[in-house]
């Protein structure tokens, strides 16, 4: 590794070749162990990330074992029937979800189970007075740490979102004070989508850029003085690369 | 950009050196202007961020106003005060505290107020429907991208924390149902540090991976079947990268 406190125009790209073709994955894995010093690699990188106070409040479960799996793949099934039924006044989006491969759990070589422990180094945690949720932000910019390196080693990562939390703490035996932030399940791929799947699927389109963008103000979508900003946005978007 | 779904060794580098020389900045900041065409790079990179159901709930306020910047500064100080009380028992803290520098909200070249709108695509959002958190934490995974791609950039970035949510709102016009996530601090800098501000100034160190590993379950800090594993985090323990 280059300790040039600049970046190479190589070293970029492969910044920004991560960020772009980073994917959720739940489909797609391959029969390929995940090397233990890769999977380091990758704990290393989350390990890395900004915490509040630097209280680094993460944990990592790793998780090869079938019948932990199996256990947690029946939460998915009991959250997503829940989910289902929120739609029955919605048939083809309920239809749609039906149809969605949601999940990798069992398919995939390792899961990763990253929680918040809001008592390391506390109660007091400096930064985290004003606003007591950016001790669980701080788990996310490891997670999204985690997810980059996946990328650039090749692996796939896919979040499970649809589990309950009490489950997860009793399958995995987790403290009632940890919180349990993500679901995570890994694996070699042989492709990575080019297009996120949930756009192939017509669930859901990618946001214009500008139209998230706010100038000065939450009121202000343009303003002279942030014309130039403004434009070169327009023209982004007007390219292959939004 | 290289399209292959491979990364070089070099691109892999790139990666990782944005993730282990990034740094929550709060000095070092430099009178130059970041060029409006790296600031839209910027965003990109913080909107091609994973979200809970391709839901994307985030928005950037960007903002360059000095009176603005000195209300969000005055925000800062009172939150600040009210922090420092809290340790009116433990002087030594409080002291180290005090002396500590924890913003660059004037010295910055840019703020950017980066929020999460639980409503956008709602109110039913797919895989948020058991754990609605998750929302908020797809914004942190968009902050975490912005956060490499600034340090690819040369760009310094500062989290503040010690803020109201309630001033923010007031401050920047942001609707009541729109939560106010992180305010950053952006800049070129003529340094990053190699250890990170607050394990120089001895208010926390780092802690050992091997601590934040747990196998197969919460309570295995080893277990045979991960033997290699645990022997691979205990040599990087013992070299720098630590």
């Amino acid at each position: 590794m280059s300790t040039d406190p600049d970046f190479t125009m190589t070293e970029k790209a492969g910044l920004y070749k991560a960020v772009f073709s980073r994917r959720d994955v739940r489909s797609h894995f391959i029969d390929k162990k995940i090397p233990d010093d890769v999977l380091v690699k990758l704990l290393n990188a989350a390990h890395h990330a900004p915490s509040v106070g630097y209280s680094q409040p993460w944990d990592f479960v790793l998780i090869k074992n079938k019948v932990t799996r199996l256990k947690v793949k029946n939460s998915f099934i009991l959250e997503r029937e829940k989910s289902i039924s929120l739609l029955d006044n919605d048939l083809d989006r309920q239809d749609k979800y039906t149809k969605l491969k949601l999940e990798g759990i069992l398919e995939s070589d390792i899961n990763i189970c990253i929680t918040y422990d809001p008592e390391r180094f506390g109660p007091f945690i400096l930064g985290r007075t004003s606003i007591p949720e950016t001790g669980e932000y701080s788990v996310c910019c490891a997670i999204q740490n985690l997810w980059l390196a996946a990328r650039a080693e090749g692996i796939g990562v896919g979040w499970v979102s649809i589990l309950s939390i009490e489950d997860l703490r009793n399958i995995l035996g987790i403290p009632n004070h940890v919180k349990p932030i993500a679901y995570l399940c890994l694996g070699y791929v042989n492709k990575f989508e080019d297009i996120p799947d949930l756009e192939r699927a017509r669930w859901l389109k990618r946001t214009i850029l500008s139209k998230v963008i706010h100038f000065e103000d939450w009121n202000n979508s343009e303003l002279s003085t942030w014309n130039n900003t403004n434009k070169l946005i327009q023209n982004l978007e007007r390219s292959s690369n939004v």
